[in-house]
């Protein structure tokens, strides 16, 4: 690799249909596009670090899902319709075969979502990768974190925990011997951006909130913003049956599903009088959604075990916490 | 400072006044934004590394500075109307003397160009920063590099060279006693993105681009998209006084003014019918403007001086270069 103008022309030039919204992609100053009429247009940016996000070792494609999946997980918490993404990658060094197997990945998610890559810049530094994705939400009807009323229902797409558990395998050699735990090592960068989950839910859900930094936390965000309080009940948490196998026990799986950070799992709250309509409304979907809780008043927060509250200590997740 | 919740709220919330197409922008998952009608959105990212682009112990203020400018830089290339930009800031720790001089230093171009952060991300790890901005373009009128047409005029605004003069005061000590060394040191951050120009040569120049690169290297996209070639008079290369001080030659300095990045000037190319009109469109906006050459048939690339061809070496800026 020669330089710059040859990575867009060898990587990413021709790896996708030219949307009709796009008219200039790659190649010039800036990409110019156009978004229709009668919608607003919803942006997420999202940096993963090496060493922060990922192991600088870890296998490229998954790197690359996990990139965008994190970030099309942010469209899909507002009920949005992916449509562009830019991506800024800064690597040490051009490695050809690192870098096709990244994009290789990334356009595969890309042209699953229909979205178009406008922009970007290569650059030299540390492994990391900038995305901004960009979708469209309906005039006056996005899903936010500030709409949750007290009595609302709690509920949560597929299931949680196995993020936190694969990251374990990531980090400690000594837990690979555990039950499932090359899979859930493949769980925490493979998620799924619940991109039509969100979509179903723009009439239906109060509020909604994409997991990224652990249950606790993330509806943290949407009861701060919402002025409410909320119950969960730790016995409905849905957790697999790899991570009740990894974790030994239901009880750790259950906190690690209350703290485990990079599910993209959404998180979202549904008035009484919309609960009959989640099933009918998601089907099409093929996504589990289990209802854990419920919108209490401002100031309570209560973590149940059948009833009664426990004393797990817990917390989300935060990069520049100690 | 606790975690990245914190970080938005002291240094990046209530620093703006709120543009009317912004509905939600730092807070929820996506920012929401809504692109006025008969435009088109000219998007571009850019990502600047410590120790690739800037060194990690520069002034924060000017490395926001020219994070911002660069980006801006690239709104102006094609003409756009700056509106919204988006901030990854990567950084190893958090410096608070650090953060609020970059974060001052941002928001000042920023409002000065009525742009408005509506996302962004903080993550943990080796300094870096990458910018997504976007603008406006009327529909079927932005500026591209592909326009230029046999015969047309070649200008650039403003002068060329002090940033390449500056970046080696910046990586070599040795470059401090000479004259005006640490002016150009400030202009190599300090740019101005040329939004006014760009905007008033929309129906002027046939086509433009910014010189990140160097001149030579930007030219050459012009000519490779417009399938042309061109003739360069380097007698005519505007070069600041302080620039020639410091080469101690106006050889030198026209050298430096073909191959210095980071210049964040335009190139652009004018058709004889609107030479007489460039005056007075860019009176308004204090740009200096100078004819330095003439776009050939495709094949030609002459670098000439005094009518005379030049057998300097020459070569643009390319981070992957060895």
């Amino acid at each position: 690799m020669s330089g710059e103008f040859d990575f867009i022309q060898t990587y990413l030039s021709d790896r996708q249909m030219n949307r009709k919204d796009v008219h200039l992609s790659l190649g010039d100053d800036c990409a110019i596009v156009k978004a229709p009429e009668n919608v607003r247009i919803a942006l997420s940016t999202d940096t993963l670090v090496a060493g922060t996000h990922f192991l600088a070792n870890a296998n490229p494609a998954w790197i690359a899902h996990k990139a965008l999946a994190s970030n099309l997980s942010d469209l899909a918490a507002m009920g949005a319709t992916p449509a562009w993404v830019s991506l800024a990658l800064t690597l040490p060094t051009i490695d050809e075969p690192w870098v096709k197997s990244f994009c290789d990945a990334f356009f595969e998610l890309a042209n699953y979502y229909h979205i178009q890559l406008i922009g970007g810049d290569t650059t030299k530094g540390p492994l990391s990768i900038t995305l901004t994705v960009q979708g469209f939400v309906p005039e006056d009807n996005a899903l936010t974190r500030d709409g949750a009323q007290i009595g609302d229902w709690i509920y949560v797409t597929g299931q949680l925990g196995d993020s936190r558990a694969g990251l374990e395998v990531i980090l400690d050699e000594n837990q690979r011997h555990k039950p499932f735990a090359s899979e859930l090592e493949k769980r925490h960068y493979l998620a799924s951006p619940r991109i039509l989950v969100g979509q179903a839910l723009l009439d239906l859900a109060s509020a909604a909130i994409d997991i990224s930094d652990g249950l606790i936390a993330d509806l943290g965000h949407i009861l701060h913003r919402s002025e409410v309080g909320a119950s969960l009940n730790v016995e409905d948490l849905p957790c697999s049956k790899e991570l009740l196998d990894f974790c030994y026990s239901s009880r750790v799986a259950q906190q690690y599903a209350l703290s485990s950070g990079e599910e993209y799992e959404l998180c979202f709250t549904v008035p009484e009088e919309n609960r009959g309509s989640i099933e009918s409304a998601l089907a099409h979907t093929g996504t589990l959604v289990t209802c854990i809780g419920q919108v209490r008043t401002q100031g309570i927060f209560e973590v149940l075990h059948h009833g009664k509250p426990v004393d797990w200590q817990l917390s989300g997740y935060d990069h520049f916490k100690a």
